[in-house]
């Protein structure tokens, strides 16, 4: 481990200073975007930094930054270690870049110590994981594990700059390219991924670490309720049919089911709009979005049915017009056991303690999972804030990660010896 | 009775065409706002339709147009009858102007059995109530009563047109004009007005009049609840500070208190709007309006009392700040016991049931019980509607109205004589 004690700080350091301009197209916060100048000034110091790791470096036609060091055997297929360098508007410095720098420092690791694997391992630093400027996500990773069955280049930026139009400008063959990125059968063993956690958990247990068991099978409903709107002043309270008060019972019932459960299961109303909306005016029409999620998909349906079973009870006790429909149905992605396994062996030699958890939030991982099995570790950080300047990790806990990081390394490469 | 046996009829349908052009600025909704070209046009035709009934007729200063029909001894006070001829944008019919009809009809069986009683009539259209073109409500019977401390002449329309600069342009005397209108003192014995319930109650009993008992007492609160946000997917939910969660709990518990009552006691969560606002993310503020009314202060007081304690308690327990600014604080404003009676024995009269309710709605009689007595008449409107174009009326009920307020003159003029 000692090869890396300093790799996680630097690991740190280097997502700090990709913050800034020229790495964030604004001075006062940092927005890094798919394809922009200041993408491809964070990918010209990455390279730099691969190469210094002991790597060669291309850049695929997605506009992804992979950075190979080879194994043993120079045509053995690949380690995959990667998250994404691209940012939310105003976002932090962590999310998504540690995980690149955290490969970079394995690998630099490895080869300080002259050390190659079975396999060879490539660190890849995904473009579009946010997708903060086109009206989609995780397009580069979906390039990758090639998933991405129409190519969508005449989607627009808000500057009306198409996405086909823009992978010109960043000098690679536009239309048709994006596909090229798919990477063959049979050249990937795994994928790793470290990402902070995003979530309050690590820290509320005092955890450094935690072994991600998949992400969370999500399901999204738009709800509506129609009531009858009235005079506040005027309709007394036997004769109202609120719509307001319905859905107060119902937001309550979202949170019996998801508390009941007492497991990784979460749910939420995050958005309710109530109309007309005026003091004086009894509510109308209330419309709101629930969200569940659960690492498996059977536990969340059954989460879901339950919540569908009591809101409808209490429109029909209430005598209010109830509509709902299901608006996301993304399945589970989860981890690969084995690699779950070598990652927890690692945590206890790293000596931290074992704890899987279920990753609620989308990653770059979800869409791998389609191409070989992967693995996510999970890094504390402060107050489970993300996707807000106010991102921050401890530069001792990443020095952990990279050390259960290498330990997985080591281990997994003794299975393919 | 049988003088007002066809007046509650011709009452509606003289509502009915004042709701079409040129008594409404739109040909296909109603709108009639103070001082406009509606506004003018409806004062000229309600005026030929007071003098028909045997009143003389003059527009005060605040451009309320008043019909007076001498009593016995010419120089006697008057029993003042009115409402409103102004509407809400896609207004109802009979919101207001019903009652100013009702007076005339109310004369004119009067006139036409050539009875002259112990007090003048004088029949008020008043030309702003619903305060739909100037940011302020019952600009024109605060006029009347005298309590319009400081004149607002430069309130500004939508379009930039002050309240001085419309007075004008309506051939009244601008600044200081408004002023004149008040009436002085002992020149009015009472006031009565007829409207519309706006409000479920009367229909939902099978009745068609009601003594209004006086308008409710009323508070506003503006409360904000603030949380944590945070990601739908990541944040366990024993860890969740969920403001739209507690507000839910608020919300029943503002019902439940109001429900509890049993009473003519009303609370209503009308307005809430919740940040970020996000189907994704936990939301972390959520602000809401509280409005509590009843008959009586002491009793709206207790329960405001009860709700603040309520949510108070639903906060600590979650662990989210709260916050509640009282915005509004209406006194009540009680009929006079003497006229409800007299009103009562005419219902009665008139072979209705008595039934005596609360009005929860402001009204031009709420401003005019500091100038004299008041009490006012509610009549059964269709499914509670108005301040919609659905608003709708039996004409029969209307009969009924005009009989109990002939009735309740009658037996006025027996107190007076």
């Amino acid at each position: 481990m000692s090869q890396g004690a300093a790799g996680g700080s630097r690991a740190v350091a280097r997502c700090d200073l990709l913050a800034r301009p020229p790495y964030s197209s604004a001075a006062d916060m940092l927005f890094r975007a798919y394809l922009t100048p200041a993408h491809a000034a964070a990918l010209e110091t990455i390279a730099v930094w691969m190469r210094e790791a002991g790597m060669t470096v291309h850049i695929d036609a997605a506009a992804n930054l992979i950075g190979r060091y080879d194994g043993i055997d120079p045509a053995a297929p690949a380690l995959l270690i990667g998250s994404h360098v691209d940012s939310v508007r105003d976002g932090g410095a962590y999310d998504g870049p540690l995980g690149v720098m955290l490969g970079i420092e394995a690998v630099a690791a490895l080869a300080a110590a002259g050390r190659r694997l079975p396999f060879a391992i490539e660190v890849i630093a995904f473009g579009d994981e946010e997708g903060s400027r086109f009206p989609a996500a995780m397009l580069t990773s979906r390039a990758v594990a090639g998933t991405l069955e129409r190519m969508p280049f005449d989607m627009a930026d808000a500057d009306g700059v198409t996405l086909g139009a823009a992978l010109g400008l960043f000098s690679l063959r536009g239309h048709g390219g994006m596909r090229g990125a798919a990477r063959p059968a049979g050249s990937t063993i795994a994928y790793l991924e470290a990402h902070i956690e995003q979530g309050p958990v690590l820290e509320a247990e005092g955890r450094a670490v935690g072994t991600v068991t998949g992400i969370a099978a999500q399901h999204r409903y738009q709800v509506v309720v129609e009531g009858l709107a009235g005079h506040a002043g005027t309709a007394s309270m036997p004769l109202r049919r609120d719509a307001l008060a319905a859905a107060a019972e119902m937001v309550l019932a979202v949170e019996r089911v998801a508390r009941a459960a007492a497991s990784d299961l979460v749910a939420t109303v995050g958005k309710l709009e109530v109309a007309p909306g005026a003091p004086n005016v009894i509510p109308g029409r209330v419309a709101f979005t629930i969200d569940v999620r659960a690492g498996e998909a059977d536990r969340r349906d059954a989460a879901a049915a339950a919540i569908l079973g009591d809101i409808r009870a209490i429109a029909d006790r209430r005598g209010v017009e109830l509509t709902s429909t299901l608006i996301h149905d993304l399945p589970a992605a989860p981890s690969d056991p084995m690699l779950m396994d070598l990652l927890d062996e690692a945590t206890e030699a790293a000596g931290q303690p074992v704890r899987r958890l279920v990753s609620g939030a989308g990653h770059d991982a979800m869409i791998m999972a389609s191409l070989c099995p992967t693995v996510m570790l999970f890094l504390r950080c402060a107050g489970g804030i993300s996707h807000n300047p106010a991102e921050r990790v401890d530069p001792a806990d990443a020095e952990i990660v990279l050390a259960v990081m290498l330990g997985f390394i080591d281990r997994l490469g003794e299975r393919f010896a």
